[in-house]
């Protein structure tokens, strides 16, 4: 048996400094759980001088990634620097080394993860990446394990939490994106280039892993339509809210007839349900299987110490997996390697849901007729119209909610209806879920 | 290596015909995940005439517990008949025949979960309970397992799906306690015998189980303070609403100088909170932990599939062990059991919280003073008071509201209250957790 977990940390920066704190401070609770200590024996990092205000033993900081790879009694190599190809270097040659490997990449994993996922195989080593998906929430093991039981039948997702911040001021200030974006950029709650975050491609890196996990299939990250909240207005936010919607940056997926729907949007949701409620930088996830039905896991989504505790809750786990001589126990792929099959994921067109439409038109008579009679000719039901402060002869917004419709329905109409001499810009589409007919 | 894991089911109630039903459903999904096929071998039951909804093949139902325990087949035994001794003899049994275990039954654990742990243990093999708590919500591997790397600080838990149901229609409605119970049992929300749910112990049982797990410490149900939910009035309901709180029963337990508290009783929270947002018959448990802050697990509590879902998802845990020779990967109790350190459990009496406490006082000059002088003489500081429609003469409420005060100081003060002349009943006091001085 061994005496002893020895850790090799590659990346030294917001996630790794949580890592390092939690192993320093929690170190003692954490050998009476796995039953021997876990040391983080090796950090490697380029900047070895800055103060992240955490203790590290003498010797252990290295500017040298190999001497972390190359040190025969490190056990878990944790890859923390992020990017695509020196951290996935970093993964494939920790892996030939025979070392297990614990990440928080979401976007190395979300367009390399099959390479990723065959190599631990291969090497019947173990990858852990819980901190790759809703930062401190056990998200991916429920996936992988508490919920083993389920076909997985939908995944909603509030997994961005500077978007959710940017949207939640929104709606409570009713300011506009532009200007909520600036102030949060100055508090620190977003990037200086945040398009990963407002652009909705965080979110599809994230959604791409959950899908894969839950369905046990391949993922081509392209597939994932991909929409973010940079076009969404105040007036939408309150229009949202006298239907009873709330409006957030969702990661959205179902499994449908074999095949999957898979897409991150800006959605109406019923202002009444759980995950309307999650305001500000938290994350949620709610996951709705065929036996448990709907289960929903709220937390923060980032930050150092949250996301440090998803990665050594991995670390945890793979140390009790070598001292039993297990790894490999759970496939990281969640279905064995073998047992992975290809589904379909359904092009945007064909998905069918409720849809909000702003039109911004020239009141005047026969308008809304003439909207109306493009959206039924497609075979589009209305449920309601909404047009305030009537003046004729201004441009005015026309709200309209459908029954269930499908996109390619959608955009005909839209095409057609944005040609039209009455309207004085292109039309805002929202997509709503959760309505019931 | 194995080509099958074999399971025997002693109890086809309603989690047992969840469990066959998610088996059969789901197999072809849980073999992809697991590797071989996990099968349904043996299930005995009592009573083997009634339709459950679920075919099993021929030969598989038997009356015998002993076909189970001894058949050499059976990898996993799944104890789902509820009650103390014959539970606890038939997971003795199977165990000392080297059988992995999973079991459903919280009370059994709250009561004698240090003997079976250490049985576990002592037969190096696995013995699951996720169904023991929240339903269908993967909750214990979360203590275990997901939040491994975390001090837990506190946990907070909507528990008894009975009695949030009660609360929520009594909240809703204004209704008083009994006519909602009444009205609960003829829908078939409550047991004919509710004791074990609206008095608390159910959630007492469960919290036991969450503190043993979090804490790593054997506990003394009896130790665990609880009260439940009869007492409770529409008028307190709305006096709650007044100050921005919500009613709900829960079950709380916080880490606090190396000592436990953990108690359940009907408590106020602010209607803001996540935790006060869950309605009917769901579940929520907050757990709260040095690293990952706060994280809310949300979902179906009880019922025949979810819990299904979580006695699934052991087996699916206990079969990927037993594929790697991996039994007792994971301590029962999380924590090696060499490693479990009696922590000792505060008595009521030590606790400080806010409180609330409605007086019913004969109206008439000089009252609150003499409430006031006695609650300052024990050091007990006021942060509101209300009291409404005077009327000179008759009994009206008082309600007062008091900044952090021990319970030992409370409950002295209200048995001299309660001897003054112009209290006209016992007075109400409920707990106030989360408000912030």
């Amino acid at each position: 048996m061994k005496s002893r977990v020895c850790v090799g940390m590659v990346g030294f920066g917001t996630v790794g400094t949580g890592v390092a704190k939690i192993l320093t401070q929690n170190g003692a609770l954490i050998r009476r759980r796995v039953g021997v200590p876990v040391e983080l024996v090796r950090v490697a990092d380029l900047d070895i001088t800055t103060d992240r205000g955490v203790r590290l033993p003498q010797g252990v900081l290295t500017s040298d990634v190999r001497a972390v790879l190359e040190d025969p009694s490190i056990d878990i190599v944790l890859e923390l620097i992020g990017g695509y190809d020196a951290a996935k270097r970093v993964i494939l040659d920790a892996m030939a080394k025979g070392k297990q490997v614990v990440t928080a990449n979401k976007a190395l994993l979300a367009v390399h993860g099959e390479e990723l996922f065959e190599a631990a195989a291969r090497h019947r080593v173990d990858l852990g990446f819980e901190a790759s998906v809703g930062g401190g929430i056990p998200v991916i093991r429920a996936l992988t394990e508490g919920l083993a039981a389920n076909t997985i039948l939908s995944i909603y997702g509030i997994i961005n939490g500077t978007a959710n911040y940017i949207l939640s001021r929104m709606s409570r200030e009713g300011h506009a994106f532009q200007e909520v974006l600036t102030e949060a950029q100055r508090a620190g709650y977003a990037e200086a280039d945040p398009t990963l975050d407002v652009a909705g491609i965080d979110s599809a890196h994230k959604l791409s892993i959950m899908v894969s996990l839950a369905y046990g299939t391949p993922v081509n990250f392209k597939e994932i339509y991909t929409e973010g909240i940079t076009k969404i207005t105040p007036l939408d936010i309150t229009y949202a809210g006298e239907f009873g919607f709330t409006i957030k940056l969702l990661a959205i997926a179902k499994f449908l007839d074999g095949e999957i729907e898979a897409r991150v949007h800006p959605t109406m949701i019923p202002s009444s349900s759980p995950v309307a409620q999650v305001e500000g930088v938290y994350n949620a996830i709610q996951l709705v299987g065929d036996a448990v039905n709907d289960i929903v896991f709220y937390g923060q989504g980032a930050g150092s110490m949250p996301t440090g505790s998803a990665v050594v809750s991995d670390v945890i786990a793979i140390a009790r997996n070598l001292l039993k001589g297990a790894s490999g126990r759970v496939p990281p792929a969640s279905f064995q390697s073998d047992q992975r099959r290809p589904l379909r994921i359904r092009p945007m067109e064909e998905i069918a849901t409720f849809y909000y439409m702003r039109f911004m038109v020239q009141d005047r008579p026969g308008v809304l007729s003439q909207i109306s009679g493009v959206l039924g000719r497609h075979g589009i039901s209305i449920s309601s119209v909404l047009q305030k402060g009537r003046q004729e002869g201004q441009t005015v917004p026309v709200v309209i909610m459908t029954h269930t419709a499908t996109e390619r329905d959608i955009q005909a109409s839209l095409r057609e209806i944005d040609r039209m001499a009455f309207i004085s810009e292109p039309t805002t589409l929202i997509r709503v879920e959760g309505h019931g007919e």
